[in-house]
């Protein structure tokens, strides 16, 4: 299983009064680090949308550690933890690069939807990217 | 000419490590209350947008004073400041009510536009609106 | 077991392009209703902090049912799970009141710690906070 | 009088249900674009406010022209426009480097202060920031 590596350093509209990132933030910092990996498995996300498809988040868990700072640099570590045909579930680990700390993990799952948020089986509408999938993964999926 | 209040209190989320509330978030707030005040001018913003129309914003002015803290309730008192038959113009006063100060002002110009983005006359779509409006401001639009 | 309640509803700038509140925005709802819910247990959060306590968030966890979209007006039920002495678990049910249906559900955990970010026992600085959390926990701590 | 130019792309919690980049961001954006200026001017800001010092923002303006789209790549060019020996004045052109088009202009103010938001005169605390300043406006500061 690879891992897909997303960097940038914290603004300062990201911190709150206790000085630290909001924790709130970090739930964008893993979709910015995932839409950026999205695209190296060839997903077009504009024209997914434009073609009336989505791919919204249906859970996400953030386990907090140390908090980053205002200017810190941080990386993002994204990868696949799973795929079930509908469900793709993405795994994240926040580094600290100014302290060398691990920030936060998290996960989120997804799947494809309609305009009208009506889960779709991915495979059947996104062939090239299940395939993508697949190779990250490792692995076949069952009964797909 | 009247004035629309708008109140709340300061969400944590909505502070900055400076201690208050990020400068930003002002912008917001003027969003809140203009949406409130919209909606007392018998504008159904929500169905406007399903008709494929915007009332977007064309231009922001924020003078800050005194800046407010987590917790403080404030007050934003709204005023229509003038419209020409395309533009609208809005002004904003945010008093901090738990400190009795003034926090800042502002102001913000809009249209209606279609969904290209493309600006239109608004006495044409909503005379509703605009005799809404010519009753705030208390006189006639010239030539509308 | 009581149930704080907390209620507004959605602000244009918490949508995004999928039409919907972004998923973020969930979190910030969170804290929004925990902090009003602390508020009526007695804390005092604005001077914990002057004291030099915070109540940072340890994790979080979201699962997203039905979106909330621009204007609806949301409920969230806010209730305590678990208090072990240091730490804290909040629960959530957000639910549309516009459409009567349960946007999704979560879970917080929290601890007490100094500015340093490390961690306090809440019975020996707060011991009457933690009499209104046992009190609404319907039990006593054992070994606090 | 030199140009700082920031770069990145659009991030899709940047954008609202109207499909295109909340106007409140643009705020968020030119203090991302003028931290990452201040850095080449030589000002340690992590370390201005470690010494109790802050730069707040005391206006903002923004014109919007054509709004960004998420994904689409932007360029943010910031220069300085005005010293009066307190007052800082801050210009910025956003352009969208995708479309090719002017995206919105915008100036901003600061001065420098103590942790109690009182204006204090710059070149008395950063006489080798001041230096900077005139250095980036090409003139010398009269009375300063």
């Amino acid at each position: 299983m690879s891992t897909y590596v997303y960097q940038r350093s914290v603004n300062y509209y990201e911190t709150d009064q206790m000085g630290v990132v909001h924790h709130s933030n970090y739930v964008r910092f893993f979709e910015e680090a995932r839409n950026a990996f999205w695209d190296t498995l060839g997903t077009d996300y504009v024209q997914m949308e434009k073609d009336g498809f989505f791919m919204p988040v249906l859970s996400v868990q953030v386990n907090y550690k140390k908090p980053l700072h205002y200017h810190d640099k941080f990386r993002i570590e994204v990868s696949l933890l799973a795929f079930t045909g509908v469900r793709i579930k993405v795994g994240y680990r926040v580094w600290n690069e100014t302290q060398n700390t691990l920030a936060c993990t998290g996960e989120t799952s997804h799947c494809l939807t309609n305009q009208h948020m009506q889960p779709l089986r991915l495979p059947k509408y996104y062939p090239d990217l299940v395939a993508n999938i697949q190779k990250e993964l490792g692995d076949t999926i069952q009964n797909a």
